[in-house]
């Protein structure tokens, strides 16, 4: 590991959580150069939807390659980009009824989310976008604004302005929390903006997840979602969902708030829409707001990735029926049944299940216990990692495409971990 | 083209130029859907320095995919990963006697420049970037801040703060300039940070390009950079040198700068790094600076991505010995005579040529001439695009693998639509 | 009144309220060049506590003027000033037991706020500042981003950023109200600062009025603003009270918070401390925090008006005893209980009274019908005016040395005024 | 002197440099408790063109009292307001065939300043102002962001935005400097707005003294004003001339600027136009913006002070004819020439005098000299002080109305002062 000691930054971070190095995966499954294979529980941090090295990808991807297609095309016409978007218009978009404009720019989230802010500011002329505790939208300063963590926001050394921020609407509260999330919080906004003496100007946007996956697994409930999205409108301001962890069909569906009736005026989409882990942003965006845009103001050098297209349209191949979608809701709620039996298992602490789909975490209250139970599950062979503030909760994230006997095992051994570490934390 | 207009967002740019769909490329050559082959001279904006399709890269490539390589690892130690690292620093560092330490983040330039801007800020507790004008440096709000085009600026929909604006050091002047550029400005600057009534505040940084790229090829002289490294560090101010456009060997060295003895604090790289097209960043860092990371403080999804890495890896070895760049500089002399002999058959205009290795560039001061001629450039199988303030200069930049007869016909194609847009203006 | 349409700005408001020539006052008397005499309900915004022209001020200035006093010293010592230093110390702190520090600025609200959120922000290192719904500090542009009303914000023109607005704690809700003030508030302010996930920053302060004038006479609980100190001082924060309109016993003591167990960091105090309505401002700061500014770091012309300090210096005289302070509860509550009779007398209004010693209060939920009336009561002899969201309030802040008989009779101006109003109202 | 060590605020400053306690005042004369009489070369920094207890003025003020006039009337129109824009009107604006409308505000520069940049701002839609080194305008938010030393700027403790810092145009350039002051600079900041890859956006506004006072007697050149103006017009923007401290007859006209063929956009006014150091700012601002102001925008309470304005009245007396106006000439020019022949005498010095009018200045380059001769002259009887960057500058404003034998015994004071102060510094 001398090369990266000696010349990598002392940024990294997931390298000291898992001291080893990885030379291969497949699916669920990653190896490292000494031969040990892992359970990943983490997938690229949402990204390997598909699995590593998903074999339909492969093939189309060395296909592509050995037939000299265009693997950087900035925003040129191409063919791959051409039938990206046909597949993404006939699977996603029209048997919803959408006619979303498709934007792609620098192929990274954070990319995806300070053009949706600029499109949202642009169009209603205003500057404030109101953010939500615990979210997490990226790293560049338009976004980092608008992230609430501030192990990321210290990191800015300018202020970061332009942001009301306003508590999260919980489906069900956290242990202790007394943020004062929920419905009330909607109510009391909406009274702020219609008093002239408030203080507050109407804002550009409202930017939420429909759930919160770095912030901490946090669930919102369609109610309090549905009356966000009512009081963006009513303000005259945009209402945008980032989807870029929880969309791709993490949840059981294509996107997080499927099934629960909102219009969101811009979609942001990274991570998962590459299919293959290669990268891949793009938002989606009504074509009444998209059309104040103007040939090139905002661009980015790999917003026409091939390879991306190519293994994307594979990935959207997933959403032709209802078997990935069917199996990831099944899974999901063996997960959650598994980690409530945890939970209660222990009757002398506070720990909660939250999640939704095949995005679930169990909240232990706790960060350095999180720590140790992670490092506990690598050694045994079981990739995962803390998510949300001070890292109390351990977020499960394995691909969609997880065999049943991985999953099991990844499972199995974060009880262990769990008892063991706990069984420790008390002996101590 | 029904899918594009139907479904992409209006933002599309360089499609409305190059009005084709792009099936298949190969080194300088990229060809579209009905057979038709151009000369590329613009190498994804600079991206394809060693050619579409590198014949070495697709080689290494498919093994990777075939052998089940991490083609996504965020910040994990991947047997790819290093390799890169190792290569780079034995390649490119070593041989300088350079110990910076190499930082991955979001695969793009602008996540580069960012994250360079939050250490400056970091290290030094201050604020304010003096940055150029013409200069480009990103599009999401940090960078953007930095970026002169008020095209881009205005697209923000928030203020741009936290930056100083100073004229650029033009080793010849542009052809009327009155930004009074050149050595006079680093001594008027330095005579305002030492009166403390001037109402300036010492700087973060100074982040400057050796060679503007997008803001209209200007190559600032050795002498003036100096004198803003000298500046930079007299103030306790970090000097960053954006190498993302013209390092990887663009002018015929590995870095824009070589040879000018300088030393900056902070690198930052993309483009070219990644060799096929396929998305990296890197900036290189000083000991100590770096160390004043955080673990993970600065994420990206994609920051440790497997193809790239292993194309990056056959990219470097085009610097295992100087032929290429010695082919760089002769190709570059030869682009630049040429592109002389036109200004110079043209008496009556006040044309220029403007240029280092194989980035050059003709400004003839007249945006809707370089559209004229790109459109018609196109039509003749060349593609060319315009850059600098209204558009009004030529940029070409051809991979540098481009072979001799291929480059001639480019430049034939250029020279021909000329003299024809030209005519055709006088005799309009 | 032909000179003021002809020279005078088009900003100007109270004016247009009152369309006469005002040429001279006494007590709570204002006379037209007309000679027209009115009841001042209004005591210039709050300035007049004694009085116009109170006839123990006329003569010490009159004999000041006489004998060549410092009318204006900067912040040079003078026999003025030292006088009013004593008589401070000596007639409001010492009986307190309190050491504050007096900082005079510019003789005006506005700087004394500035000055204060400079203070707190140089002692903490910190850069937002907790304001309220509703509240008004000034117009200048630090203090104008902790003042709420949008119609005085909206003039700023670029964005008032650094604050942070929360809903003030009335002690009885408003009409109407959903702001959700009240106790919750500070625990859910709490809970965000307690949590690194909430994407708050601690402040460098919390500005507070005990009472807020301008914004519509709202009366804070004793035990909100305690939790606003405690929340204050947990965090590190400086609590800071302004107390310029309601305090120099406008509320039956000398400050408006009197007897309610607070520790303020920095009182700031204006209008009123002069006496004459001769400008003066100034701070109380506790001597740890005060120690932090340099030598004249923070300046201002008039910072030593000498008519100022041997006004205000008789304007002390009154706090010698408690006569003023109890003829200010005798008559408040007079006020209050008239002002609730009018209010019990429509009993299909929504109306209220609010208000605490001479500052009273009755809110009609109606602007334009609060615009009307005052234009009957200016008609009819009485100057008040509306204060609030929408200026939907009435507010009387007559002299506290009004005599019983002009109270009576503006009383019975108002009273009358409204039900005319009303019954116009019903009518239309 | 225990009062002010115990009571007083930290930041007193002036105080420090006389440590005396001050009791009366006449004309040019200060006198302590003591008795010594000082010459007064300050004027209350600039308040005091007409003396202290100017005779014609304490008789106004005192029967102002006596008949009960109204000494504090917000916007309200008073008798005594009327008489002052009557005869501001006559005197000052009919004679140069001006319309401006004369706009009050809280009574301090920086109020007006503020209230200049809000219009400004509101009249473009833009928000940058330009503002010049050595630049001083205020300490309140707005004004302090357009103020340039650094010692004030650093006690804001928030960043201070939307300025664009220039080179002052010196009319001749003072020793040592290299700020590239001058004409140059007006044509280097035109190309840079004409260049839309300057990185600039158009400004609101530019900001100027034509001579500044605190930042160290800099005279501006008319051809440069000129050109500051004719780009400020050619740019949509407004021009603000800060007349604070060198107008109302400072340097031998009403304006400093007057002569120079300028038409402002607005025009600063304060300190001396209340007369007799009574508070008092008005801004003179074309009718064209002026009415882009809605009532009561921008507010002040003290904004309409019966004082001020009859000492005002008497001030404007003395421009009825040109008596005193000449007199400031001779003895400005008596003033001027008395200096220079110290700075000759010192011929192994780089002395410098600057100034215009009864504005003169000694520039000894060395702040610690400067402080040590003001002491010494205060012991000799005469005050004075420093200014400019380091308070290297001896600033000479004494009354206008000072008799010429106190004129001849401060230059005296001085004189022996400078000469004993290098003489101890050369023997040590």
């Amino acid at each position: 590991m001398d090369a990266f000691t000696k010349w990598e930054s002392e940024i990294r971070g997931y390298c000291r959580l898992y001291p080893t190095v990885f030379k291969s995966a497949s699916n669920a499954r990653q190896v490292d150069e000494n031969g040990k294979s892992y359970v990943d529980f983490f997938a690229g941090a949402g990204v390997l939807n598909f699995g590593h090295n998903n074999p339909r990808m492969k093939e189309k991807l060395i296909e592509f390659i050995q037939n000299d297609g265009i693997a950087h095309g900035l925003d040129m016409h191409t063919t791959a980009k051409r039938e990206f978007i046909e597949r993404f218009a006939a699977t996603i978009l029209e048997p919803r009824g959408w006619d979303y404009k498709m934007m792609f720019m620098g192929p990274t989230g954070t990319n995806a989310v300070e053009s949706a802010l600029k499109l949202a500011r642009k169009v209603t002329g205003r500057q404030t976008v109101v953010a939500y505790t615990s979210g997490f939208h990226g790293m560049t300063l338009g976004s980092l604004a608008a992230t609430a963590n501030s192990y990321f926001r210290n990191a800015a050394g300018v202020p970061l302005n332009h942001i009301l921020r306003q508590p999260y609407g919980c489906e069900k509260p956290c242990i202790g929390c007394t943020l004062g999330c929920g419905m009330d919080s909607v109510e009391r906004l909406r009274a702020e903006y219609e008093d002239s003496s408030s203080g507050l100007e109407p804002p550009a946007a409202f930017l939420v997840e429909a759930i919160q996956a770095e912030g901490g697994v946090h669930v919102a409930s369609a109610e309090w979602l549905q009356a966000v999205e009512k009081l963006a409108k009513d303000l005259g301001a945009l209402f945008i969902v980032d989807d870029i962890q929880a969309g791709c069909g993490r949840t059981g569906n294509y996107f997080s708030f499927d099934g629960m009736g909102l219009d969101p005026d811009i979609i942001t989409l990274a991570k998962g829409i590459g299919g293959f882990g290669t990268p891949l942003a793009m938002n989606l965006a009504k074509p009444e707001h998209d059309k104040h845009w103007l040939p090139g103001e905002h661009t980015g050098t790999f917003r026409g990735q091939g390879l991306s297209f190519v293994a994307g349209v594979e990935a959207l191949r997933y959403f032709d029926d209802d078997e990935l979608m069917n199996d990831v809701k099944r899974k999901g709620e063996e997960m959650q049944s598994q980690l409530q039996a945890i939970v209660d298992s222990y009757p002398d602490h506070t720990f909660q299940v939250r999640g939704k789909g095949m995005m679930q975490a169990i909240d232990l209250g706790d960060g350095a216990l999180v720590k140790a139970i992670a490092a506990r599950c690598f050694e045994n062979g079981t990739l995962l990692g803390g998510c949300g503030t001070g890292g109390c909760t351990i977020k499960l994230i394995p691909p969609l495409t997880i065999p049943d006997a991985d999953l099991q095992e990844g499972l199995n051994t974060l009880r262990e971990a769990i008892a063991t570490e706990i069984g420790e934390a008390k002996a101590a």
